[in-house]
């Protein structure tokens, strides 16, 4: 599709329950300039991650999105103009292009990233997705063949791959996900040992028939509920990983929870850290090539929704957050055409 | 005091709310005889902790004091008598002889001590306490010179050395205690940085004016309000050291405390790790001695409250689950004899 104009997607205000429509508005400004140490890019597809709605509620490990601004977003695009030397037009490049269909971005915010294989991959397998199931998994919950790991939110980008690479490293997998539809998916195409639906049965009943010697790595995506299910039922020496809180971003959650939990992290002497993928940048190569060999050989399957249009963000990422995904969810925004 | 009999304390009932000193009965029992593979020891010290009051909870790190049992606890002993091959008639161990003139211990159960020094420090700096302290704050807290270090219950056992260590260190260190005169000895004698009396003045106020920039690790001994109320002040990859949750211990703990904590943990890259001393245990050596080295030379202050007398033990716990102690509370049962 072609524009004269930059069609941006602009958060109204910051959502005080849960993300709706009205809380975006399409607007259309001019095509930007770069300026040196710049390029402009046009964006082709847009990252849908619940940490978009997070960055909504205030400074996470990021600052938070203001209203009445573009709407912030991982995004593949093409460069079209470059004044960063290194950067041609045509150059496929990562970085935070937000909601629209052009940006200029600074020479810091871009990674370029190749052609050559489906470039959906750039956002899902070896993107922000895959390298936090990676880096999570292997760097902070440090499983041993033999382990039992539990992966919360299992059926949505970052739990999909964790679950499957604890089985590429040997590690028994039960996967707690919302619905029957994906819990066969975790069963019957991602090789996970045990399926939780959360939606129609206890987690912590299911926890502890399905982990009766204790859960060596929790990989927890989702906070709240699940993970006070989880905590009682981790082994000794545990480790929870804390990737993400998904159950706290869209709308206001509960103001109290269980006490006593510095008390059980003493007790099994677990360890509970939190990580962002960034934190383990010098790796980055390293997750990849694994990643890349696991993709070719096969062993790894990388399933991305794709929607098309710009004008379909946003009801994307609510679908997003009331768990309409299965896989990476992404938007096409436009075809490369350089 | 000779006795003729074992004099034993008894737990009477599993406390359900605050212990109480009809939770315990006095009881006479014959002095037992020593199995091959055990010894016979006579009781000299027995060493009070938060801990006892937990392990009435249910299962820890070991298992539950039973109702109508000796209650247990750490001691230092004399060996009356051996069926175990290299201990002798003489010689000072520690072990978990419990609330009794004398126990029957094990092989497994025994660490011999030595009579040099005064032979309470093995309860104090070398026992429990400083080896807790040693271990929590620099194996699992790794604070680096510079560091703002938060210790609560800082004028305890274990909050005394944990702080003062970080000191030795090049931490700034600020405790969190209850009282004045506690606070003043943390700041006079001990050279805390900064003394935060949680009876008089908002810990959330008083940190964040006194660790503006967060705080690097926490050395948390009560759980609670004050976990929580440190939890939002932890700087970026801040390190809370989970030693104990003595708020939790005595009576019943309130069933709600807030949420959104592993979203805190992920934005903040925390770790929240449990531990108790015997994880380390190969490394006990090198901890004793340094603390042996700082002892030697002034560094470190070992302050000993001595109760007299075997009938005192539950009194001696319930003040020290009330906050009555400075440093570590120690019961004087038997004077060495052999």
């Amino acid at each position: 599709m072609s524009t004269a104009v930059n069609r941006q997607i602009m958060l109204v205000e910051k959502p005080a329950g849960k993300l709706i429509p009205q809380n975006f508005r399409m607007a259309e400004a001019a095509i930007p300039e770069p300026k040196v140490g710049e390029v402009l890019v046009r964006v082709l597809y847009i990252s849908l991650d619940a940490a978009n709605r997070a960055w909504m509620q205030g400074v996470t490990y990021r600052g938070a999105v203001e209203a009445n601004a573009v709407m912030a977003g991982g995004a593949i695009a093409e460069v079209v103009e470059s004044k960063v030397p290194g950067f041609f037009a045509g150059d496929l490049v990562l970085g935070d292009a937000g909601w629209q269909d052009y940006a200029v971005l600074s020479a810091d915010d871009l990674i370029k990233v190749p052609r050559a294989e489906p470039i959906t991959h750039s956002l899902s397998v070896y993107g922000i997705a895959g390298l936090t199931a990676y880096f999570g998994l292997l760097y902070v919950g440090k499983p041993k063949p033999g382990d039992t790991v539990v992966v919360s939110a299992a059926a949505g980008s970052v739990g999909a791959f964790a679950g499957q690479i604890a089985k590429l490293k040997g590690c028994r997998v039960i996967g707690i996900a919302g619905g029957k539809e994906k819990c066969d998916w975790l069963l019957s195409e991602l090789g996970f040992d045990v399926a939780i639906n959360y939606k129609a049965e206890s987690v912590l009943k299911a926890l502890k028939a399905a982990a009766p010697n204790g859960i060596n790595v929790y990989f927890d995506n989702v906070g709240g509920d699940i993970f006070e299910a989880c905590l009682p039922q981790m082994g000794k020496y545990g480790r929870i990983v804390c990737c993400g809180a998904v159950s706290a971003y869209d709308g206001a959650a509960p103001a109290t929870g269980p006490r006593g939990v510095p008390g059980l992290i003493v007790i099994k002497r677990l360890t509970v850290q939190g990580f962002i993928f960034t934190d383990f940048s010098a790796e980055r190569e390293t997750a990849l090539a694994e990643l890349r060999s696991w993709v070719n050989a096969g062993k790894l399957q990388v399933r991305e929704e794709i929607i098309d249009g710009l004008e379909n963000t946003p009801d994307g990422l609510i679908g997003l957050l009331a768990g309409e995904n299965r896989g990476k969810r992404l938007i096409r925004v436009s075809a490369p055409k350089l």
